[in-house]
């Protein structure tokens, strides 16, 4: 993998990797995209930090509904503000929790005029019908990924 | 309960009810506000007619993410002229399925800046807690929905 | 006051009247609009049943805090969609109370392309200068509001 | 406070602090962030300044209201720029005045979309619920808004 | 001048009459347009209620500035609202005055997307070239409105 | 076909049909669709009047440039009105003439967030593949079109 | 004047400056704003340069509604480009021609919620009560707008 | 050509090419506008790059249909990426194919606003007339187009 031609570059972009936190799918975007013009952004991936950060910044709470509330509303100030940013939102699922956020986060990009690309292993494929079915591409590695946004951001793919 | 002295009904609503399927919440939603001023929409409800309805349409597909994708954009017409209408989104999460869906219309009608109200029962709390931060109103039963729609409709609650 | 005829009227409007709950304006507009083909929208004026809405719906909290947000939150849906409706919103303030409500529907209200009219007397002028700087007019009285509104729906004022 | 790891941040963001001029709570905003790729706008804070500019620039009136009136609309000019240019929206509530206007550029900014985050001691809760209720983060010092910024642009929290 | 088959009809319009006051056009179009579906709006055509407006209803000025500024600003009430409304806006410039408020509505209106159709003498072409490049249809008489008017609400011109 | 239990109507519609005016799809589809509560609106779909309608109203031209332009812009003053009030867009694409008009109105359609319909015969398929790409919905017979619609408003398909 | 201190600028404006192309008030605006983090844009101030530029470039017209209409569409692609681009439009009216097109601007800048400055003579107000009412600030000279933009862009003003 | 003063050049652009790949008008532009402050983006123009993209990344499909499918929507990340991005968008149509994806381009770019040239030789007039009357601009040859974007950028044409 060559550093493209500066004359080969079309524009640059903003992406946004949202979903799944417990794999290294960030990573391995981040590296085969390295000689792309794209500033990658995320939501914060240490779990702990993430579930706690409203109480551990705004003071405790007795309720766990309220914990998660402060949290997620935190959480929210950078989704949005990163969602509004970019010009791609890549949603990843997998097998493991709900992820209702990566749903949700999914339908506010798409509501919001992002172009979404999909990321899941085949057999999400009929849970994951509607939210595909708003996504511009639907793969299933990290390097398709890549090579969709290579495609995006080049002249000559 | 009784119908209310029209002069107390300020506005009439349009309601979208998304999400689970398997229960009778939409049945006991309608039933509850039958004397308020309000149009409620929801989606296709026959699981299969659903799901097939791509397909039934629009001629069969080998692969079943085709038929997947199909069903999911007829399904979407439907889903966003909803969204698009309504004033108010009312997304029930239930313990069955991943309903990615669900999550997903949240999301869109969040950023398309309607109300969303959440209802799901207090086991889902931290699993939906980025979706509920983004609720006005986070709901454990039908009855409390529609008392939140009274409050919204009527002059003197 | 006589009905206008009816070729004399030119349009319909929609005005939400927002602000200080604990007067009669609402009602000397309503008297005195009563010929105009208006529909007056407004928040819930119960001051107890405002404050109360949150905990006496989806269930009480120790925290005054959370009772607060819990009902803010439903009168917030109540709110936006009656200014989203509106085509006029009229924001009433008065000495009691430090009425942040107010301004905050005025300053969303005027965000949303809103045509904003305050109501207030003369020794409130330098407190408000940033809110009436926003408005389209500037009324003491009740009745001055509702000769607006009549020069704005009728043909022949 | 350490600079953060150039690696580690995210985004950059521009913040706007409305509200209460009498305290020092913008030094201490910036101090204390003074690492974070933040860019940080603020009113005119010189009252007078702030109170005199129309008639200092435009010329004299004979009634206050127009002074004010001329006054109050260039510092629109400035307000309104900054909040559309703003990521979040930093509102100061404090004990003096009655502060309409920053409860104005919070109703503004919330429909411009934009996260809001108010800071008020907590007496001011039951006074400031509907303001709050819109707010993402609700803090009580300086130093926890920019804990919460940090959060936001770093990626290692 | 029959009244078209009502199945020939294919929507109904709201259409603003902007611009001059000073001739009976908008009685031309209206008594040309008796048989279609479509609703004229228009702003006050009393020229000295409309120049009177602001201090008749809102309280005397000294300095005509004011005088003009509060009457400006109703009428703006009534002129953006009528605007919002209409899907089709009219305006017609004349020999006499300047009619600066006539080409502030036409840049409005084009701003917001509706369909602009101006109507003025062809001496006044030049004059008006950067009008008439943002409008959709240059007419010279009310006649001629109205008939591009039955060619859009018609399904058999 | 037998109209459907009110009670199973969740909505109604307005369609717009754009694109080729010289087969009868329309009036299959208006037929197929005559139980449904949908308001179908089109351009005017005689040709010569249409071609015709720049000058036949606004006076002749000699250039047939300008006769065309004066046309092409009275017959978008009724399409954008039409795609604006529009839900869902049908766009027929067939085998005689350019149809350039038809595929400018899916770009635009799309771009104002409205549902997509093409029809077309699948030989067309490659020519046509960035409008499909963008589409809900891709039928070849006006009966599957109207059973799309026919699913999207009833509650029990 | 000196350069007010970098710590002092509170954020880069860009300013479009519509109006009369007959005087000098652009460079007086420029000179008099040299230090200030402001970028101006401006419509062609040449005057034949301006009024040929669609025969110019696009080929000769024998009736000059064309010739005008294609120079007032090449202009209006760099008017609306800059107003859009602009944070301030600044309108000046002067005694001579009609300037429609300056009233124009300015609607379609309130339109799209730039802030309005307009600068015209004293005698002009009653002529321009329409424009004005929608201003943010109303200037009789050019240092009056520079002052303006000072105060908005800088801190300690 | 010589490069314009640099104190000459108003504002820089980013302009999209949009439309047939088979000639080497973007080079011609690219080449005429090599001295001004202009960011041009394209499509893909490798035919076979273009058409085989879906499959080339995504994985191989059957049906030609969803092997268009998935590359029209690739190219359509980049196409609504780059449209969202300009500020002019030029839109070339030449004899050969249907080119139904510049005409789709073209209506996309005017919803959203932007500022449309076409470029075509004359005998296409009467089969764009719709595309043409949307456009700002209509040119012949791609030194007209460079000709238009100069004006636009220049201060001194």
């Amino acid at each position: 993998m060559t550093k493209p031609d500066p004359s080969h570059v079309s524009l640059s972009l903003t992406v946004y990797l949202a979903g799944e936190i417990h794999s290294d799918w960030r990573d391995r975007i981040r590296a085969e995209a390295g000689d792309l013009p794209i500033t990658f952004v995320a939501p914060v991936t240490d779990h702990a930090a993430s579930d706690d950060v409203g109480v551990a910044i705004l003071g405790e709470e007795n309720r766990p509904f309220w914990k998660d509330h402060k949290g997620g509303k935190i959480n929210a100030i950078r989704t949005r503000t990163m969602i509004e940013r970019a010009d791609i939102v890549v949603v990843r699922f997998g097998d493991r929790y709900r992820q209702w956020n990566a749903a949700f986060d999914a339908g506010y990009a798409v509501a919001k005029g992002k172009s979404l690309i999909t990321l899941h292993p085949p057999d999400l494929t009929h849970a994951l019908k509607e939210v595909d079915a708003a996504a511009m591409a639907v793969a299933e590695t990290p390097e398709q990924v890549v090579a969709v946004l290579r495609y995006v951001v080049t002249t000559h793919p």
